[in-house]
């Protein structure tokens, strides 16, 4: 990790916006993200996974160690969840100075209904050793990170494996897992960043010692420099976001609104506790005011919506805000903590805006 | 439009290449591209379209004005179309000095099997006056572009949109459109650059008069500078890209490769001609060898698939490179002739590599 001299972005960081994908704020609108507008993360390929040859290989510390074809974890009981699921490193590109890694504004988030079978049952069927700690997750892409040369994984504890309702989601949004989504297979956690929900997966390992592997003792550390071990980066931090009101301006991307009454709309999540209040400031900050808050209770790890009816009278320049608190009265700062790797920035959103 | 004073990428140009996403470039193993994958350009907001009250709208100068509702649309012969789409700026951000907009490396541009009524006999069915010269393709995604508020508008001459094989589709890869594709209806003109596929369709209308609107007056021309009138883009010029072979780094997306034979893969294509050859180079252009190309008969508008075998029999650092050539002889240049919008670049994609 490192940070950027200077204020314009490298070539570097454009290979990685251009390979990520933010999800358009305007698709805030739908409570299910459409495939294509929900974000996207490749650390390494997408890899070409032929779904004959692929088998779910459950191994390590277990008595019985079992194997799945994609039809043997189909035919099990299955499960349907609507996840919210944000990148741990939404917002980087906003903090200052700016943490060199893909370089997200606001919009790395959205929400999947997955369809798949339940993690916890199979981990009890193969019988953890009663010395297991850890769980590791192991998905079929592969690259070079920290000059490591890796396939990308990641750990749960066991507890967390076997609680959090962690599903092995096959389908989304109605239909087999598209190539990008980890097709034919990815763990989706309930509530944790994007990094835990491991793509393209293939292999669950119980293990005895914590795991060490480059994605979680390295990448996904909340620190201030490369000599400090830092805390790892687990579950989502509160957010909010707004559908930007009125219509955009192609280059800067600046809005424009009629005076009038506005209907603001968004959406706010935490995967550590609901989301109990989302309040709204027309004046950058200066002042606040509650939304209505429209929680769905059938979908407690789904974004929840709020609604907001502004009364720009006046024309001028504006600034949105929006900021959500959870039910452990965690709420969002104005100005983001900084860290080495630019993680957990949930900082409020400002939307610029004109009214004429 | 105006060109960057200096190499780093400005937040502006950020904001754009974080809303529209580039194709990963190993989706070019599919010969039709998943959704999610496909290239995405979106000049103002994807617009949310309520198909039950939405309309197409034939008008203008015709005999007789026809509606549509989308189950009208649906009742009419349908057909399927594959047909590869490239936005009209792909490589911008390759050319020196960079023209300020939407920042794109080399990946956008996507496959999609298109399905919708054919437009040709709609347009016949209206009867176009025959004084009729052009016909007009309006969306519904509004914004402000150039200082100009607008609808998203773009045409074709009478003779084009009767004989280009025009249609206006309403599913890709069998499923309804995507929201961020065009949903209910898209018009898709076979071998023209992205910007004439209007999405959001709403509105066509027949005009005795060249239409002058932003995006067919200002935006999309080959010019040098604001003063010259310059030419329309139209039909996308022969390309070639290749499924970057190996793995990548994180940050750089370097590729690493082992020694021995190395299958790389691409395709190319051409809205003028079909291809006719691609040569692939392992020395940055210094020599060229004929890859093996595999066009689909039944899928003239689709890229054709090609084939080369790379024997990397040393270790070192190389540059890939491959070039198509169409049937009209045209040919991919070494070096990106400029103009002021970053249109039109399609010089052959350079992959450095290192072989280990």
């Amino acid at each position: 990790m490192s940070v950027a001299p200077e204020t314009g972005i490298s070539v570097e960081e454009l290979r990685l916006a251009a390979r990520n994908h933010a999800m358009l704020l305007e698709a805030l609108r739908w409570p299910i993200t459409p495939v294509g507008l929900h974000y996207l993360l490749t650390h390494y390929d997408v890899p070409l996974v032929d779904p004959t040859s692929w088998r779910l290989e459950l191994v390590g510390a277990v008595e019985r160690p079992l194997s799945f074809t994609l039809d043997e974890l189909r035919a099990r009981p299955a499960v349907e969840l609507a996840a919210t699921m944000e990148c741990a490193g939404n917002g980087r590109a906003l903090l200052e100075p700016r943490p060199i890694s893909q370089p997200w504004l606001t919009g790395a988030v959205g929400t999947g209904l997955w369809r798949g079978a339940e993690l916890a049952p199979l981990l009890a069927e193969a019988v953890p050793a009663g010395s297991a700690v850890e769980v590791v997750f192991a998905g079929l892409d592969r690259g070079v990170e920290g000059e490591v040369e890796q396939r990308y994984e990641r750990s749960l504890s066991l507890d967390e494996a076997t609680s959090a309702g962690c599903v092995l989601a096959y389908e989304l949004n109605g239909a087999p897992l598209p190539p990008q989504h980890g097709f034919p297979l990815r763990l989706v956690v309930p509530g944790w960043y994007g990094m835990t929900n491991v793509k393209w997966l293939s292999q669950i390992t119980v293990v005895e010692e914590p795991f060490d592997g480059y994605q979680v003792a390295n990448g996904y550390r909340v620190r201030q420099s490369e000599d400090e071990e830092g805390r790892p980066v687990t579950r989502m931090r509160p957010r909010s976001l707004m559908v930007p009101p009125g219509m955009p301006e192609f280059m800067t991307r600046e809005r424009i609104v009629d005076r009038g009454e506005v209907e603001l709309e968004g959406r706010a999540w935490s995967g550590r506790a609901p989301i109990v209040r989302v309040e709204v400031s027309v004046d950058d900050g200066g002042t606040w005011a509650d939304a209505a808050l429209e929680p769905d209770p059938d979908h407690r790890w789904a974004w929840a919506g709020w609604t907001f009816t502004w009364d720009a009278a006046a024309a001028g320049s504006f600034t949105l805000c929006c900021r959500a608190t959870d039910e452990t009265g965690e709420t969002q700062p104005l100005e983001p903590p900084w860290n080495l790797g630019g993680y957990e920035n949930n900082a409020v959103q400002r939307v610029p805006i004109i009214v004429r």
